[in-house]
Order: C-alpha cells, then structure tokens, then sequence
C-alpha cells in the first residue's frame, strides 16, 4: 500500500489489539520512516525504542491501566526527546516528534497495522517519570508518544471528519476550488 | 514509490526549483495526504493553502526575498492552524501540522518532487502578519510552514545524520539490537 492508500486507510486504533506478534523486521521499518522524518535545525533530537513483544510493552501497560491499546498491544514503538542540543531561540521537540509519529503511523497502516498515537497519558508527572524509569531512559529525557503496533481486535471506531472542502483552500483561505 | 521508498530519498531542498509546473491533481494528493494526518483531540485545526503556481507563490516570495525555494519554486502548500477550539488543558497546534506536513514531505517525495519545511522564516512577526493578509486569512490563524513543491535545479546539500544505530533502541534505552 502506497502512502496515499494509507492516507485512505489510517486511523486511531483507540480499542484492543489480536495477539498475533509483529516481524521485528516490520517494527525496523516503521522506525526507519520515522529516523527518516525532517529535523528542525537536524538536532535530530527523536530517540526510538523499540518494543518488540508482549513481555516488553507489558511494564508500560501495567503504569497505565485504562488504556486498553496498551493492555493487548503485541509490539511497540516509544519516542523520547530531549532539550539537550536545542537552540535557545526555538525548540523543536514537539515539532520533531510530531514529524515522526506522523509518518510512522502511515507506514503502520501501509503494513496492514493499526495503532494510536498515545501521548496524553504521559502529561501525568508520575506515569512520565516512572514510565523513563521502566525503559531505562536518563532523566533528561521527555516520553512524547507510544505507538502501539499489532492487528485490530474488533472494527474500532472512526471519529467524525470535516470534509476536504472545509480545510482545503485555493489561492487564498476560504476559497474553493 | 512507497513510504519506504521516501523515507530513504527524502531531504531538504533548500535551493532553487526549476519552474516546471505541477499538476494540480499531484498537489491535491499532497493535500489529502496532510488532511489524513492525526489531529490531537480531533480538532482538525490544520487549514490548508494550495498555491498552485508561481503567481500564487509570488506575493510570499516577496515577503522573503532570501529565501531561495520560494524565490523559485513553482507551486506551494500553506499550513495554518488556529487556537479556537482547542482544550486549555493543552494546545495541539504545533502537533498537528507538524503531523501533517511531515507526512506531505513524504507523498511530494513519493510523487517525485523536492520540498522543504519552511518555518522560522514566519517566527517574525512583522512577516508573519503581511503572509497571512497576502493570503487573506483571519487574524485568529497562525502561518505555521510553507512547504514548496517542485523539481530540484541542482543536487542540493544533504545534512549529515546520526546513524540508526545512533537513534533507534531495543527494549530499553541505548540498548542495541
């Protein structure tokens, strides 16, 4: 599948995930699209854990207990940043990691995964702290998004989207085609 | 060409364009593929600006005269975000069209062109203003990146990168496969 197939395809697979395990060898690719993601000033300041079973998203789901992607996910991937190395001017971290997981979530889909980008359960100090903690990351580090990875269990629910009309413009904002 | 495909030939074009013209059907495509981004919350808050040709980038060439893709390239995409709408718990502009315009990288690379995140050009306020106005867009957006879309006139200067091995982790953080 293509990225435009993808674009189709994707969405947030906020429900349970099969079992079934997910080639390390896929779980490589989905990570090669987002080391490959553009950096702003290529502070290159994204880190990418893998998570490739059960057993290792297993310490992540047991500090969040609520979400159900994390509960069945068979495989994960983690993004981290750091403010280390960012220009004072402008930090880029949230721009970067956003960069990633964007492309990482098509190239998710374009394999035939589903997954969610999970980021709102680590503005908790105390999930985000103990969460570093169980990945062995240095404190300097922030834990921006887990991206679950696996086949769906169920259809999962697609939210309601504004039409292409109502945010794509012509020449000028507002304007139709 | 996939994702994959892209994400190992995708970088920067921060030079001239050649002034060959690109179909709108391929900028639309582009469009869609940003449009199919995740959107924190589902506000959708990304609006999207297709600049067809080089008289719809000229007024924003203008504006910044040293920057040399804008100075040549002949079409572009907006992005602009707006705060409405958004939960004061937190804000996510800045996630969102990062999401997209990472993944429009991507499908401008899949189609053949070069493009190149155009941001900090608009953290001037004075610039900032006089774009969105050419635009014609509400006070309430904020011109968050520019991305031009065309062929390279000339090789272009890749940036050195860290290596995978440099960023991407298994299991714990910095352990190797």
């Amino acid at each position: 599948m293509d990225i435009f197939g993808a674009a189709e395809k994707r969405y947030s697979h906020k429900d349970l995930y099969l079992p079934n395990s997910v080639p390390l060898e896929h779980l490589e690719m989905i990570a090669k699209v987002g080391f490959a993601a553009p950096s702003g000033n290529n502070t290159q300041c994204v880190k990418f854990i893998i998570l490739p079973d059960r057993a290792s998203v297993q310490p992540l789901s047991e500090l969040a207990p609520n979400c159900r992607p994390l509960q069945t996910a068979p495989a994960a991937i983690a993004l981290l940043t750091t403010a280390l190395g960012q220009k004072p001017r402008h930090n880029f971290e949230v721009e970067d990691y956003s960069a990633s997981a964007s492309v990482m979530l098509f190239a998710i889909t374009a394999l035939g995964y589903v997954s969610v980008w999970l980021d709102s359960l680590y503005f908790d100090e105390e999930r985000q702290k103990a969460t570093l903690a169980v990945l062995g990351a240095p404190e300097s580090f922030n834990l921006r998004v887990v991206l679950p990875v696996g086949l769906p269990d169920g259809e999962g629910r697609r939210r309601e989207k504004l039409t292409f009309e109502e945010r794509v413009f012509y020449r000028k904002f507002g304007l139709p085609k």
